[in-house]
């Protein structure tokens, strides 16, 4: 049963980069390293933020791909806490920014158009009447929309995006439709998008996408799909190239 | 030159079919074979139609699955003459119907919801002030958006569609994120999406979109990508299996 023990990992292949994690709340996930992964930092951006960071694998990810600063933004107090104490553990306190707070209220926090990207792995799922909502309210939150929804995700990054940076994300393939149509709503044309595919031969589950503020539509490319497995169920390469088992 | 010299061919894999061709016209294309493979026909299936089918591969490749009446629809006098040659050549005449006849006033000549799945393999290409037209008036039309474009077919498929019918179509992936806005905007939800990549290592180029008429957003299923040639240029097995290079 999980117990709130806390444990030190590395972070999915970065020889170098920790995350501490706690056994009752979410771990990083794979979600949120192959959408670091996926993203693409333009010189131009001078402010990175991400939406619901947790434990804030994200940041931590990124800041082995620019120096600029990143602020990661959580609502649940304990992942606040394991995310600052895992950017010390890293000495990225001068990069790297834990901000306890509400996506719902960021815009009266900063600048309307202040970051030029901003990136989210939110929670995949819808809220019905009858959802079976995890018991553990950390849980529910990092995974049901319970504390913010996609509608809203992406009427904040909206207001906090300048023209021309870039909002990505990771979702449910399901929600796609939803993504896009949300998308075009709020003038964030689609400009990359990637499937993941749990292994060869099975349909896709996530999908990562790039999106960018007040561009025209068109020009979109789909990337090569990302395969976790073989069809053998052996890591392909280029999961390996993130995981990075072999390490230094 | 193109001479509008005839020939008929072997209708892309499946021996027994054959397909009258002209060199002055668009030649069937891949992108109506890889449709006509991803359209699955439900038992419920009555009628069925083609929007804009040249000269009729959909049609002829989807006798092959079904024995319910398909009428094609085309505004070219030219190809609607070699659609229905190649019917007869098929034995298909009782089976595929071929319609002369604009897209756009298809609703005056059929009861709305007349069918229960509509495909199409439209125009890929908008028309800009200063698109490069095709100098042949066929190609034109068959190619760019000049006798109709993406929004005037959904709207023509949304009338003519039944009630939980399927509206099938294969486009460009830059025009991804329009198709799933005006299906969102028709209530044609998305159920499946394919990716359709010329060469292991690139970008897709084509995407093949099953909506569903009326209901419910989400339960999107994202299959696994096609491939048309492996790295190395060869065929993969699945287009093979489509090709049927090895005719009995």
């Amino acid at each position: 049963l999980p117990s709130g023990q806390e444990s030190i990992h590395d972070l999915f292949g970065y020889d170098g980069i920790k995350i501490i994690q706690r056994d009752d709340l979410t771990s990083f996930s794979v979600d949120s390293v192959l959408l670091a992964d996926f993203v693409t930092i333009p010189k131009r951006v001078e402010r990175i933020l991400d939406l619901g960071c947790g434990n804030a694998p994200i940041p931590l990810y990124l800041s082995l791909k620019t120096k600029k600063p990143i602020i990661g933004v959580e609502l649940q107090k304990t992942a606040v806490d394991l995310a600052r104490r895992s950017v010390l553990l890293n000495h990225l306190e001068n990069q790297i920014t834990i901000l306890e707070a509400d996506i719902k209220t960021l815009h009266e926090r900063f600048d309307s158009s202040f970051f030029d990207l901003i990136v989210s792995n939110p929670p995949f799922f819808q809220v019905h009447a009858n959802s079976p909502l995890n018991n553990l309210e950390q849980l529910t939150i990092a995974r049901h929309e319970v504390a913010i929804d996609l509608e809203t995700l992406f009427l904040q990054a909206k207001r906090l995006l300048s023209t021309g940076g870039n909002f990505v994300l990771v979702h449910r393939v399901e929600r796609l439709e939803e993504i896009i149509v949300l998308s075009h709503r709020h003038h964030l044309a689609v400009k990359r998008l990637r499937f993941v595919y749990p292994k060869r031969g099975l349909d896709a589950i996530l999908v990562l996408v790039e999106t960018r503020n007040n561009s025209r539509p068109g020009g979109l490319t789909l990337e090569e799909p990302f395969y976790v497995m073989e069809a053998d169920g052996t890591y392909t390469p280029e999961m390996k190239r993130i995981h990075f088992f072999g390490k230094k």
